[in-house]
């Protein structure tokens, strides 16, 4: 395997370019085609051959723009002629698709996964994944990175000993755990029942959470609907301050300020695998770079070491 | 698409007979021989040519044995000029391996899928999985039968008005709350905890347990440890009565007689895909046949008829 | 194999309506949902079992969209036991990237080929396609129609004694002539140069076409400057009179509106294989439907009967 | 990847030895044993393991003898352990059957792309394609070179001031404009038509040629029935001398003979991706190496540089 | 599936067209067309759409023309939408090629059955094979029949009291062993032995040969050195009087010749798998038709049913 | 590709250990770990990433749970990026499932093979695989090693000028006049003939054994029957002493005390290919080891270095 290449989509041009600076080495030029008939077109504009070629993207909206122009990527990057050739995705939103609760629908997670072997994808780099059983939709090897260290260092800074974090859903209990055994401080959950209209709400908080501080934890924030359904319960049983965290903060639909509004919500804390635009940001939103953590997996990768070293916990 | 052709492994020929006799169809033979190397031969001993064949063998111990003689029947089906091959798997131990949780460890779950329609697979009829997002790790049609309607047919011969369905963990609190909803009950949870000593514990139950009727109800049991520690946790909390249901019983390492030992347990219910030895069988213990909806499932797979009719929710 | 079953996909719901109605089956109904988080899932809410499905859905704008729509549709049916899936596209705009003439670049036209066989497509029914190799870019059986019988239908209401049809590019050439003879005219072709400043430009038409009624073919007309410039020259030489025809009109960048300007062009005729939006069609365009010939190659390819026979020469 | 290791067929020998001489290696010897039965079996005779293997061999008469002697090269190269495989194609003769004109025909080109990936065609090298889609019936890489430069190099030693390049056909105009781009010369075009009777005559050429010197070029002349007729044309148009250029020197049925007959012809130009017999070639034809081009692109593709650069337009 | 659909290609018709005769269905017509390039282009001239597709071609000589045309139709086959494509090889020439007795040759018989499964081959149907592991490497159905029935009752009509049945070496005694069973007649073979000069011979032959009277059975005859050498082994033994009987008579190098040409050999055997020129066929040779055997286990491939009923011993 | 790792699996690990002390590399350590519901989940415990991976599992009793394991361990391989995986198996057992000699039989042997491909494997080491075809029967590389040069060398410490080699069976044959050959000596084999009942019987030995000095040579002997039979053979036919010896020492059902306890036997010799537990092994079994041969191949390989060499005969 001869040197590195790193090449950047159009989805988060601004977080590749960070992450080829850690990794001391050029942001390749791509050269993305629309035609008249809307179909898309794309040129790597460096040398692939033989060598280990990265592509960035992750999948963000426009999701299906950004996934065509990817497997592009993959497609030129493979007749170029390249020696291994992996898709760094921080963000692979079509992981929810990952089951078939209803009769005769789609399982996107699993068909993108094929798309993207068949487009040329050698391995995938991936972060947060909505659930672990993703991983196996890829036939190909996976690196699952986790941002829950770049999170617990972020709230070192503060005062911890009247801290719970609190998942929103029982879904991701486990990562909250995991996170507050980190930050050394208890968890607790709210649990959703589904009422006889099929409407969705979360009944109650399990766990202690009168006069603490805490921080919600969850792997996205979307619409925030659940987010903020959670903060009326948390207010009613008595939360004394709130800090909100995530890893991808998609933020869609004014969520960033519909939970920027309420007064008792200090901070909202996400990672870049997101791209959010400059003027969307609010003065509480606190965006943690995970650019140095992809390039040292992505400096292990081309080096051959482990890169599981990178997420297990201390 | 010409007749119907169904085979049975040596994994559970007492519940392929009595699909059969669902069916009305005749189970045909199969000879499965041991050579002196300890290799194993498979001949489907009835004509297979454009027929519809079905093959019953449920992945219980001994998991390798029974995988290999299944993987075997496959092929020999696929030679045998088969119109259509359907692995019908009543369990999939499998499943449980779904995630990689460590690094460099094997993704069971998705290799064994992907070594079944190696071997000729050509779509599964599976119950229960351990996950959802088993059903994505095939690449062939999966129908997914799930046992809860049979469970509740069972439960409702009882006064539920004081009833409480309990899941020992939050991982399977989804599919209790399901089960609650067809049973009309409330539902509670156990809550795992991780030790510094890396043992996990059952540290609490979410929900109300005191002076209620318990059913504690999981997708599978086997050691039965699990069980046992939440039957302490509810003793603790007060529950009135207590009884125990699963879709898969595995009972493994005396699990069977070390719940029933339990005085305030008053019966263990569970589904026929795992054979259970009689001399294991205690006098609590209940085991409901899902033979008639397996054999339905069929007849609707071999009509082309919607099999998701069959479990969905009322 | 048993009956058939058709669902539409966003792109072109109305053209699939009437193709349904010609063949007097019912158009099944498709839920095409967005998450907050930009993917798309998708359920075809009809039963599939063993059923010859039919998906129909153009590759027209937005075209990224379209795509990921049928791909996801071609899962559903797959997951959901089809007995055969035929993508109808009547537009595949993919088409157009099917060579490498440039270094590292992508050939979507047989990326998405592959990838539409790896999402589940067993057969295309595709019309017009910008090259006859692309019929090799599917490693499935492809039928492949022609519109030139709807269009020569068409033009035989007008006196065609003094008419030559004139192709914009050597490229569509041969298509124009086979025109050409179906109506028992003459042909001719505009030629381009390319110059120093790599501006490509129409610079000589070969044939006679002063005092002659034209009519201008190409396969698709889509932002219009070829056939804008081929105007100038046909004005310098002559031309009588002049009407524009194509099967696919994109008519992307207001190039219906800029055509229809000319005071000259008479008429603008196209088929629905791509739609175009009530306001902007103007008095002078012409949409035949390609309905009843996609309608008819449907029936043929579900009873087993040669398709071919549609669209050889008189 | 260890050194490089290059092998012959029986089809083009004397290439082979002259690219070998190029890359001052030496060209390893290959066993091919026929058969009583007329099987081939083919043993190479040099250690493959790890090794960048080459296999030389046009696909020219006798030319099914040829492809399996390569596609049993390709399998043997793989079942040695080969550390990558190209299959070095300087005549691609099923190139011509790409598309599907009419109905229940075979596609060779694609077809005989899937063979030899089959056989184990880790990557190919080819020149001239008959159509530029033909790369993509590949499913790996294809470095694709071309003659012109090689052509031109030739011509640049006339007095071209007069001269006009003239294709026999509008399909090859593209390549004969971009020709006489590289020469500083003008262009023109038979125009074929098909009559009545089904047969296709050159009815017209686009274009001055009154009184020039003509280079008549073309990719490939086979049995040079289009060239003979476009001469009459020419002389009727009264064109001042006659030069005949190809890449792929073919001259099935006597052709060489025939074109070199005509008094006008001064000369016939073609490479040698084709052997000729010494018996055949007469006093008029000049045949042009392009083992080096060959063995230049060999080079680069082994140390993993960029061959697009041997054939961009200056 | 709907009705039968028979084609050959050129390698056998006469065989073909007895085949369809016992069918009673026609040989459908099939244009093998032959470029100036020497490339072959395939028709096959009846629609193929849903239809049971017989493609009837043995590997014979010349093998590699024909083995390309039968690649071709297969392709035709499947890109024409053939419901299922049977590959009807009454002669498999490359079985032989089927183990890796030197370092880096190839192995015919697998990768044959590669391309042929790549070509769109869904099943094959064979006659006595060379070695019964090439039935593994085809990872379709085949179905393998023997001409031993034929071979016997031709036999039945002699005086075989005083009979042995011979095989030439010991690979083929098993064959031998199994039809002396048929006749009721006892068995031996002959030995071959390795000299220092690598040269080999028949040293001895096993078993009771003096006063008797031979059937000399092998698999196929093609040099015919084999059988010479048994010749005089026999005659040095003391044999009675010789009869050669072979499944596939290849006869090449005027085998039939020399053998008829033997005073003592009174009849030679074979079966119509492999045409043999009526020039050569001389006043001992003796072919009996399998054309029977195969239209018979056509017509149960296509019904359905159990084609090893077939072939079963008495 | 970088350095070379060693991993074993359960079933012979003290084989692996001697292989690794050979090429002086540590045996790495492999966690297998059974669940309660009796699946196996495999983690390689040390870092795959680009490294050479060697995995050694003979196919040996329990071969349904070494086989699991085996892929289990190639799937974690695969997912841990290993740069090119080798399975090395000592013995394949399923070799002995080749053929189809019976109608809807499995034929393990092809099954096994692509199991093992579709979990991982790039490339396999065996030895001495029941028929040459098995070798066919991998889409990847084989290296086909032999035992018979160790064997060899056991066997000239004796006076060898009045031993015959014997195989017990006609289809061992080739093998043991090989064997005999490299000790410079003759060579006899049993015939088998099978009676009405479908009893088979070593009916005859051909070749002189009277007075001689016996080795007996088979590839495998597992429960030792047709030994045995081949013992009163030799004995009525006054054989002067015995030696038995194999490849595979598989001894099953007693077969070792049953051999070793005839008196005129004086030695069994095998290889340590399959592992023989300490309280079988008698007085007079002699173990070969074939660690310094595969450890060598081992060592060719990752060099890439030829492998054949090493068997092909002086």
């Amino acid at each position: 395997m001869r040197d590195i290449a790193v090449f950047s989509g159009s989805a988060h041009q601004e977080l590749a370019a960070e992450i080829c600076a850690h990794l001391e080495v050029p942001l390749l030029p791509v050269r993305v085609q629309r035609f008249a008939n809307d179909c898309l077109e794309v040129q790597l504009q460096a040398n692939c051959r033989e060598r280990d070629v990265f592509l960035i993207q992750p999948l963000v909206r426009p999701v299906q723009e950004n996934l065509v122009e990817l497997l592009l990527m993959l497609d030129a990057a493979r007749g170029a002629s390249a020696g291994r050739i992996t898709a760094v995705m921080p963000h692979y939103s079509y992981a929810r698709s990952d089951k078939k609760d209803a009769p005769r629908i789609s399982i996107g997670g699993r068909l993108v996964a094929d798309l993207m072997v068949t487009a040329g994808a050698d391995r995938v780099l991936a972060m947060t994944l909505h659930s672990p059983q993703v991983h196996g939709f890829f036939s190909v090897p996976v690196d699952h990175l986790h941002a829950l260290r770049e999170l617990a260092a972020h709230f070192r800074q503060y005062d911890l000993s009247n801290t719970t974090v609190v998942s929103p859903d029982l879904g991701n209990a486990k990562e909250a755990a995991h996170f507050a055994r980190l930050l050394g401080v208890s968890v607790a959950a709210g649990a959703k029942q589904r009422f006889a209209d099929d409407k969705v709400q979360i009944s109650s908080v399990i766990g202690e959470v009168a006069g603490r501080d805490i921080i919600v934890l969850d792997d996205e924030i979307a619409k925030g609907s659940t987010v903020l359904e959670l903060l009326d319960r948390l207010r009613e049983l008595g939360a004394r301050s709130i800090r909100v965290a995530c890893t991808h903060g998609l933020f869609s639909s004014g969520a960033l300020k519909r939970i920027g509004d309420q007064p008792d919500v200090l901070e909202i804390v996400c990672t870049n695998t997101v791209p959010i635009a400059a003027e969307e940001r609010g003065p509480k939103l606190k965006i943690l770079s995970i650019a140095p953590a992809l390039a040292e997996a992505m400096r292990r990768i081309h080096n051959g070491e482990s890169v599981s070293a990178l997420f297990d916990a201390p």
